[in-house]
């Protein structure tokens, strides 16, 4: 067991294989690709429909039930659409990861007010109608109103995983900087938040986008990151993880490391 | 042109080839080696002959004519013993850098005084005759005792790169965030100060230590490392190296990483 939390990413509708067994209602691809990332470290698994908005709440609450047909492993409900998060909350066994609210008043509105009492945490991103500020006091700012409505709502701090936001390195030279300054400085002024971010944006663009994204996890770790939405049968990034968890000290006696060596995933 | 420095580590008596090459005055295996290490993106080619101390002034010697042959690239010369230190400076055709003083009297005495105006610069363990301190605070202590001792002979504190000592993090969970924390407390007090560090100690008795080694150097980056002996003939840790500027906003436009990629030096 890590602190450290992996949502696994590839049951998601806007990947081509997903999508495909989403539409066919294919139980076997889903159940296998659930059961290979359980297996795999997922703490989490990443459920998104990715389907035009009056099919999503159906195919969303096909993914959980057919999903907790084979494992145990809480669930991450994943859509900016109302009805699907109501649909997929209705289905989970046990009270599921949402991903995201934000400070969009739309989500805002229609996600939050669903979540108190059922869902385990929620995923917020720093951005609102105005779009995704660009510095580190213009996420704060986002950040402090959504704290107000999320805690409003019945959604604890410790429940809430602020997405700091990583923009692309190739557009912005500093788009991962800001995004570990802006945990550091929420986590100075809201201690209990935590902080959850998806790898792959701060690559876009770029060739050697695996690498730059473990080494981006491996940074965003020592600025406080808590959970990573990420491709945990990508043994090159599972070991990044594990790695920093023993370099930042947060593994005692290496024992999960030097355990996952023996089972063969450690690669590089 | 990088401003962090790669020292490279192949041409040191310790591994069995070097020596078999340095007993041999085996000028082919040196002098390609050499080639090889500067074509994989060394700034500096550390040579070290770890012969017995009657041998290695003469045996240091060789090293250095034979290398400076064959490629202008700086050295480094990695001695505890004054005599080949001594010896590797007068061959030297530029100033090199000096690996290593430390705290101990009999480095500070020997080496200290040869290198004012011939070393481009040296790397200072922060270690005494008492041993390797195991906070930060003892570092410090032995550090500035250092650096009063280092101006005093000339080296300016630009020319000082120390080496903060990661103890393996089998032995000590927190080996290498006291290195890391030296770091910063160090570069607060002492601006100028530049710091190097060898990789492989910090996963010494582990498992999957290239996994570890890499992830030490990215982390000791964001930490200030500014040189790093290490090998760069491994593509997995130079790959990190090169992404971890990029997701630290050092690569300016992206360009070294994207160079590298289409050299076909990212991998993983």
């Amino acid at each position: 067991m890590c602190a450290f939390l992996v949502v696994a990413e590839k049951l998601n509708g806007t990947l081509r294989d997903a999508a495909a067994a989403i539409a066919n209602r294919d139980r076997g691809y889903v159940q296998d690709m659930a059961l290979r990332q359980a297996g795999a470290g997922a703490d989490f698994l990443d459920l998104n429909a990715g389907t035009a908005p009056a099919n999503e709440p159906d195919d969303l609450a096909w993914l959980v039930e057919t999903v907790q047909e084979v494992t145990d492993l809480p669930l991450c409900l994943d859509s900016a659409n109302p009805k699907a998060i109501a649909a997929g909350l209705e289905r989970a066994a046990r009270p599921p990861l949402v991903n995201s609210v934000s400070g969009e008043r739309s989500r805002l509105e229609g996600i939050l007010s669903l979540l108190a009492g059922r869902a385990w945490g929620t995923i917020a991103l720093l951005l609102d109608d105005s779009g995704i500020p660009s510095d580190v006091e213009g996420r704060l700012r986002v950040g402090r109103r959504l704290v107000e409505q999320t805690r409003a709502a019945g959604v604890s701090d410790e429940q809430l995983y602020v997405d700091p936001l990583a923009i692309a390195v190739s557009t912005r030279q500093d788009g991962a900087l800001v995004a570990f300054e802006t945990m550091r400085a929420f986590r100075r002024e809201f201690p209990q938040v935590r902080f959850g971010i998806g790898l792959g944006n701060v690559s876009f663009g770029l060739p050697g986008r695996k690498v730059l994204n473990r080494v981006f996890l491996s940074q965003a770790m020592a600025a406080g990151l808590d959970l990573a939405i990420m491709d945990p049968l990508d043994p090159g990034v599972m070991s990044e993880l594990l790695a920093t968890e023993v370099i930042l000290g947060r593994d005692r006696f290496c024992r999960r490391y030097t355990k996952a060596f023996k089972a063969g995933h450690i690669v590089g």
